[in-house]
């Protein structure tokens, strides 16, 4: 077994879901060297985070933001961490919610995703900066 | 250390949340070899998801459906993906929620869950077909 | 690559969200000798979870449990796994939100955070014992 780890940076991006499925792969260090192992990408960030869901129909992504507002609500009377404006404590909510990687099988050098299966980057801040990711590939 | 990997299907179920944990330790691949290492169980799918739970009442798996139906309502009048019926997109927001894959720590052999904990398959569409997991396990 | 695990308790915590991430580091095995990899934390519980978000602000710490007792609230009238206590089944509804573990990239003998980003034991009982968590770290 080896294990390889590239971190790379994702320009920033407006408030919402993006699929990042293709800038992903591009930057997976030697994957095809990999004939059954895991890719794990992670995010170093607390208001932005990634998760795995369908890539084929671009509304998908936005109703993801359409609920995600609804369900973590802006300017809730019972938020503290405020002083950031009223998009931030929802952002470290929905965080957390979704997670701060995604774990994927590799099988024969590639990722083994489902048909319908890519990789959203889900920025939850109004005004982001760039993105910090660190992609680790472990395998046999 | 080596690194195992294994896909295999789970038949179709009903909408639902339901224990899975009998049958994927039955198709763990050779984790008696295992000392310290990790099983993952990825699933390939947009519309159903993993979470790991209370595996003893199976009340709380009734409570899981009612809860997510609640907090990721159907028709919902800001969703756009709507196409493929009033449980898709739902289905989709769920499967993110809870995740598209498990992973449990192994140890002298087995998977070392808590007492109470087990692996669900929550089946966020009201007729799915049969869905697809790979298994990956490493360690030393 | 090697693989090392280790079994330990962190000691009963009141109900909410709580950094842990100095207890978690002060716990990890040989980390020191990881180039590159992934270290794991489990929690061998279904009533209490783990996540990484903002470790600098404890205001972010209260927000998160007012948050979450508003998102999954106690006495629904669809909860019919009751006799636990009202904290029971929310309990268990946030841990799946949340997960039972993290994943962190190791690289250069430390853990690859970032600047903000810190671990949460995330307790969902009023009354709580010692919980039981899994350091699992691999790589080369």
């Amino acid at each position: 077994m080896n294990c390889i780890q590239k971190e790379f940076t994702i320009s920033a991006k407006s408030r919402g879901f993006h699929s990042i499925t293709g800038e992903v792969i591009s930057n997976l260090p030697n994957i095809s060297n990999i004939e059954s192992g895991i890719a794990q990408i992670f995010i170093k960030h607390t208001s932005a985070s990634l998760t795995i869901n369908e890539d084929a129909d671009s509304t998908v992504l936005l109703d993801f933001e359409s609920h995600f507002n609804t369900m973590v609500p802006e300017d809730q009377p019972y938020y503290r961490h405020t002083y950031e404006g009223s998009d931030d404590m929802p952002a470290h909510l929905k965080a957390s919610l979704l997670g701060s990687s995604v774990q994927i099988p590799v099988t024969g050098g590639k990722l083994n995703l489902g048909t319908w299966q890519g990789i959203y980057l889900c920025e939850h801040r109004n005004h982001a900066g760039d993105r910090k990711l660190v992609v680790t590939i472990w395998g046999s």
